[in-house]
């Protein structure tokens, strides 16, 4: 970790695969500190050093095995497909460190076992942002967030650069100010408003719409996402 | 119904309530033919002749008893808390006629049952919209819409007249001519778009997205709606 007392790292946790990626790629330019955590160090370091060379010389990538990430960050972002994580909340428990807050960015999609990504799963706590929180130390705090960005355009398209993106983060948690901290995280990418989704409970919802826009995707060839509408100003942040 | 052939009116059964009544309006002002079905047909003429002031002398909107009006339409728009759905189906089901197309707005809030209004239920079908297609006789086509509109918009703000909405309408539905109608009648409602939610199955993710947009409402005192971002214009009629 930097020496810097202002420096608070993100541990992109997973972060190899598009979702991880994009986030990584937007925040590195927004100036946050990255981490990419992956299985794999090695493969940590070439997805760091390739969001670096898009990000540009200033910006502040590296990549670590992902316990490594978890010790060095206390904002964890959580980007795996669904079906792996409990194993690797399970497996990275002892190395997260008190008072971290995990980001989850997981949708039970049926696609992990077999099925369709446009449907889900059930899941026994009602979302997968809910499996995390019981297998997270009880210290930490778990918030639910950007399942519905599409990486494509985090990563940004061939055809259209960098555009910014044309989609709400919907945040759900059950402490006050991790989302709070999520929300002005989100707000740093280019054209994403964050707005306050309630209690964690809730996610199983914001879960499922992600379902939906796949279906909307595979039918129509497109990158979608939503907005919501008919809030007042302070409602967006 | 009226003797001209082309004269295909809407029985919104259910109607007095306030999505019925704002959505009866919306499309009386468009040029469709409205019939109020109500329990109490009393109550029917007098949510129609209410209508029928605010959409002016031009529109075609009377009231009967839902049997009634259900024999007198083969579009019908139901739009009932989820708590009487099942019931009324049941009771309507002979009064239904062959053929007719049964578009479905329920929610499955836990409201109805003495839950949050932020919540829903788990219902065995999977949406109240299955449970609907399974209620109704088998030569009718099943489609769920509406759920996401604000009823306090459609029926116009004091404060702010009738300003178009600012809202998309996600169609799910097995019956691809009964869905096309549904979009049709959608994209008569000034500022919706409506959008191909594929198969009736979708409609438990559009059902519980109605869940979070009331949370919204509840924290912020809005009119949330949603807009499907980043899809092809021809995704949306």
């Amino acid at each position: 970790m930097s020496a810097g007392a202002a420096v608070r790292p993100i541990a992109v946790i997973g972060g190899t695969g598009p979702l991880g990626m994009g986030l990584a790629l937007r925040w590195a330019r927004a100036g946050e500190t990255i981490i990419i955590g992956s299985r794999d160090p090695q493969r940590a370091q070439k997805a760091a050093a390739a969001i670096q060379q898009k990000a540009g010389p200033q910006a502040q990538v590296s990549g670590m095995e992902n316990a490594a990430a978890c010790a060095a960050a206390d904002i964890l972002m959580l980007t795996v497909p669904f079906e792996g994580q409990a194993a690797l909340l399970k497996q990275l428990k002892p190395a997260i460190t008190e008072g971290s807050i995990l980001i989850d960015a997981t949708v039970p999609l049926a696609a992990g076992v077999g099925g369709r990504a446009s449907r889900t799963l059930g899941v026994w706590q009602g979302s997968a942002a809910q499996q995390a929180a019981e297998l997270v130390p009880k210290d930490v705090s778990v918030v639910a967030a950007f399942h519905n960005l599409s990486a494509d355009l985090l990563n940004g398209l061939e055809d259209q650069g960098d555009a910014p993106l044309d989609c709400d983060v919907i945040v759900c948690s059950d402490d006050p100010d991790a989302a709070q901290l999520t929300r002005e995280l989100a707000a740093k990418i280019p054209g994403v408003r964050a707005l306050d989704g309630g209690k964690l409970e809730n996610a199983r919802i914001v879960e499922q719409i992600t379902a939906l826009l796949i279906g909307m995707n595979i039918r129509h060839k497109g990158h979608a996402g939503i907005r919501v509408t008919g809030l007042p100003p302070g409602a967006y942040r």
